[in-house]
């Protein structure tokens, strides 16, 4: 059985800080799985939508670790290759240092079984069965081989129809330039449905950092429809016709990471569903917003009814 | 030495996660002593007053627990029957999931030794030699010999003109219906001096949500004092002649559990010290404050110089 | 697809005390997914044997966490019933109290999910696919119900010469007498082709604790395979034509729960995999041995290769 | 009601390293409630003989966790006086290192309340009411008005004939020489009835460290019942007319400290129990194994049934 | 090669309880580094003024681990006296408890190393060749010899026109009296050029707790720049012609511990790098606010680019 | 001032698991300091011989918790080179499984800093200075570069007359074949001064694993002293002229690695002092005991006067 939404991105081990502060003196971490697509795909199975992970991890204990806790979520796993020559990709996250309310990761995803995505692991019949077909920034950013996965997956999706969902998610430190970084994405971001991204990103990719310039410039470029993340300003929606925003939930944030891709799934589920605008994106905050309050991408993404309760207090 | 307050209730060992979030992913929990009637004693004691715990625990390792800590609080364990046939009530506490600032309770107490009270756990004499006798909407809800010993307990309470003290505490998961509630805890009610409760109560007990409508309602049942707890609006309190209400102090909420037992001993040892019905609201608003600061009930409950502390900043 | 191990009883929860000694002074509690037969198919598909487990649990965080684990272990959850009406059994374990290298284990598993199994819960044709049927002692002790399940259980396996793998696993705290015991399991006992007992559970079926007079005792009522474990004197295995022992390992011991079961799941996958008798104890030995070096159960249940590393050290 | 044993010294607070090693690395510590003679008392009462301890702490939290410890065991602590002017004393315990089965200690109870203890703190009437009193070296080494508290306490228990139990224990880094510890301890000992000692300090008590010479020396200055405590190579008691010998039971050792006063509080609690000599060691020899296999020292200390498990193994 | 920053005070160790509330309950501790001046050393060099401390430490663990921690911070330790006659000062942290945003503190340092200081520990050849001399109220109030120690050292920074620093920090538990701690502080005051203070310790030593009489005052004692925290209403700094003042920035309070000295080490750094009045106070706030949402008063002590990420989020 | 003896090798960064078992199911890791030359290093300092370091680490958090480290331990890293085009390799440590006394390592270090050693590194004149120079056989293995780093400093120390040390160290992960490492390490081998090997890599390099010929071997290829480690059957050190062999220890291991390291910095520093060949090689033993009850290989590394405290229990 296809799953209905279908990612493709590197999943990762996450070693988190258990104290906050600079990561030299920090003893002891916890170990999460994470990955900004994969939580996409969790976020969505959660949620009611079959979804599965195009991936690669380490023939090793950490990528034993991630299939496990994909399978135990219920995320079809079948376009999962074990590689036998390189490490299952890893990050370190620094809590609240040197700015309070942020995090800061290390990465040691070069040369991992992740960045070692290449067109060889796309199968054009697994995407076009989907629904929606979701990537973010990250995953051509990786490799020469995983950005032509991308190219190659993206394609799939468009030439079948299936919804395209892309959050652009630049990571300065994957990139060798932002230049390469917007010549890279744009041809994606042309075949976008759903795009989320950010005004830093959107400065890249635009030269904008507005809203309103914002929106008008992706618009323009045919993607269906934007939202812009605007951290504690909320978030807005836009497509050609329609207009939705919504604020941020004030709250103790233990740890960001991973709020945008429990935000982008919980969006994408609801429009799934044929939910509002408005309704999507209010959904999608405060699935967010319960990520920030822990530790870990993953755990704390809500089911419908877990969102619902926060709706009706 | 027959104690001030007498308090009938199950008392408990709650396992509270150490982390936020869905318990399905929370592997380590720390264990706390709790119980809504026992925090209440505890508090009275920490606060000067001595008191009394009328209840059953388990003939194993966690009643020893319970023991040790009233015993270690000073509160009076001779009314503490060790039944041999039942497990000792305990019950996980789910943190910030799926509302950030809420817990959500999962109980084991069905057929737990607390459940078990009856009738003969209940010696008038004790009861009627206190000043206050405190008992909550769950004690009766716990079994038919729960709601008999509670009724028994109050009857010679009332014989013995103690003070009665009842907070409405309904919890859903342990009633079959909201009328079975309404129709068990009404004829406590009745006899009640000090009551504490909260709009989602009184919706149940009275068809009222409104704060005017509540104190109404529950002062023409004849109650003495009617307090009524609004959560982030802070609290009111009114006898048939005087009013007062103080307001919430706004702190990062571990965990909200036990903060209402708090607030409820501190507002009653405050009324037994003579003090102003305002001067007792604002107490029991600074201990329940301090209890959500922490996990666990009673460890975080003030003397009477620590709530000091707090006024004279 | 039909797994070829299945296995029939409840799946728990265990917290297993992060410290030694009595319980009433551990505050930390980590938590690990058990349940002995769960146990055995954890094991087999960790060795290369398909596997599923037929149990019910509790429609809660703790079914849920047992759910993705057994998932994530890829053992068959097609036959767990979530049981709307009861919660997940649990249980605690203090460790080296009082007896230093043994655990003692609390349960609150009475009017769980698990005891509830019941002939409704066995559906004869997935156990008539299989290649082993495992049970033990402690579910038909669970309620009435599940004694009829197991009793159904093994008649299904016995029809269709699915082989039936017992352990008697006598937990004399969920038995009303040592009588019982021994009257309930007989029936099964004398259908099952390998057996897994130790003195103390064949003093109460048999009326022997001598190793010579066990053998013989089962031997003579049917059993094809006796296997005895001895505890640091080993283990002895035994057909009606050939006999095989094996020296225990000495080793540290965090947590001695598991390992029994851990033995038992790697003895009949060694079976399976057509290994001789006394390669098969040895094999069963080692996978046992590691699971007393860790808490919980299940965590450090050895791989064929993990198995082969201590062979070859 | 008086106890029945009345114990003398000081009640600390004992951090203990979490992890192996010297203390310059070890960044987590465990709080415990300790000191010699509050672990005889409280083995005493586990073990169903009623006990009280005279100590002084401070006004303090770590005062305020002692009491709360004692009553939870039901120590009698009516002669615990609550010193204004100084703190509560504590020390650290370094496991493992540099020798690894041992602990090291690190006091800072130098001007501690304890270390305050003075003859105004000694009611003659509270010892001459018991059946036992028990001192170790330590209490008369912490100060010179602890020394003639000890003289007076010791004088009180011979007056009234109650049987002095007393433990040599001299911690070298508590005196100024050996000479000294000598001469203070000598006319205790010589109007001791039960007398725990090793070789280490029979050296500088008699001038002898080995066995007979000890029993004989000791025996010769009147002591009714000698103890040496030999490690690994377990324990003798002696009488005039009587000799016991018990072997020491292999276990992984967490922390030896406290050890020793489970060992001669449940010897003391045996012999009041009428035990014989042989039977009070064996009982001595499980309770100290139990507290060595855990930190800290009073949460492992057997009751009488605890100790009968490990009999009948 | 001799620092440009020298500090005169006791290096301790800090146990920072792991959960708020009333020490009598936290059991698990976390070992720091601490000390008021020591912070300010740390503080200095970690942005790019080398430094070094002069004080005692105990010839124990706790000694050589505030030997190594300074080491690794490069903050030159060539002064730094291991005292083999007294321990390592000591203190515990009470976290949110009874205040909920502050902390107490519990010393074990009567008597310690860091007490014994003496005019014989200083070189004032050392403090001469230095830019910044640093110091605050805690040092003469440890004892006779460490009052001595700070006026010698004041003296031969004030001869050599070395800049004089000092944060007034008055502990009522270290001094017998208010005017006691005036008299005494006032001679150093009336020779600094960088004073930090509060509206507390100003109506000690001037009577005022307004702003403007404060400024007035100090000022008129000779003082060059007086910095004035006022808590969550932010700090001022004025000279005779300057006034500049800062907004404090919200954020989560972990442990107050240490902010003071992050904020008087960050101020004094940023003068000496020729920063503006307003900038330097500013850049004071962020490394104070990041100090407090950490337990432990050094970890979280921001480089200068760390402070450049908070400006320019 | 020139160290006594250099070491030449990649400082790491360790996370050892906190529990036993297989990776995937560990979720708290402890962060150490290691690398086998520097753990070398870190012994000789301890010990009272002055050390240095030739490493690379990258410009990161973690290459900041290893200079902060070796600072803290009196490492000279006056030829640590911050590398910021790399980040600071590290590992992850498995304990206990699949054998449970062993452990097993992950590591992330192909592409690290340490892994870019290169000759450039190589300063002879700070070689030149030692008295010993000491590396293993995991340096030449980590790169090409690294290969000819070594080369260099072995050159430069033999044409020196340094004293070389080498631990053949033959991690089979690191190398393309067993004939590579061979041929890479004779000739480092033959200008070795003293060796320290075991079977294993014996059989790599001399085709032999038996000990008489295994040391012959060694002797006859010039190395001065063959000191072979043979586990749980102790060590021997042989010279042409002299044999000493010294017994293990048995002790719980938590774990092993870094044990080696700590040995051989023993046994150099014992026979710089003048030790002879038996005590240096029971003192080597002592320390390699201590190390292997800790996690991390550093901490429990010994004094001289902690290794004696060993010697005259």
């Amino acid at each position: 059985m296809k799953p209905e939404l279908v990612a493709l991105g590197e999943s990762l081990i996450q070693f988190n800080a258990l104290s906050r502060g600079p990561l030299r003196h920090v003893t002891l971490y916890e170990r999460h799985i994470a990955g900004a697509e994969t939580t996409v795909a969790v976020t969505a199975r959660r949620q009611g939508i079959s979804s599965g992970i195009i991936t690669r991890v380490g023939d090793d204990e950490f990528g034993k670790a991630i299939l496990a806790w994909l399978r135990g979520e219920e995320v079809d796993v079948s376009q999962v290759r074990i590689d036998p020559d390189a490490p299952t990709g890893i990050y370190f996250v620094q809590r609240g240092f040197p700015i309070p309310s942020k995090s800061r990761m290390f990465y040691y995803r070069s040369g991992s079984a992740g960045s070692r995505l290449s067109p060889s692991d796309i199968d054009p019949e697994y995407i076009g069965s989907a629904k929606v077909f979701h990537v973010t920034g990250i995953t051509p950013a990786l490799s020469e081989s995983a950005r032509e996965a991308t190219y190659k997956a993206v394609d799939a999706a468009y030439r079948d129809e299936v919804t395209i969902s892309f959050d652009t998610n630049i990571r300065p430190v994957l990139w060798r330039s932002e230049e390469r970084a917007a010549r890279v994405l744009k041809p994606i971001i042309e075949k976008t449905d759903i795009l989320f991204t950010d005004p830093a990103d959107s400065r890249i990719l635009l030269g904008e950092t507005e809203l309103e310039a914002i929106l008008r410039g992706f618009l323009s470029m045919g993607v269906g429809t934007v939202v812009v993340k605007m951290g504690e300003k909320g978030a807005v929606a836009a497509t050609s016709s329609e207009r939705a925003s919504a604020d941020s939930i004030p709250v103790y944030v233990e740890d960001p990471i991973g709020a945008g891709d429990a935000f982008a799934g919980t969006f994408i589920t609801s429009q799934l569903k044929g939910r509002k605008l408005k309704e999507s994106l209010e959904r999608a905050i405060i699935a967010g917003t319960l990520v920030v309050t822990v530790r870990g991408d993953e755990e704390a993404i809500p089911s419908e009814s877990d969102i619902d309760a926060n709706i009706h207090i």
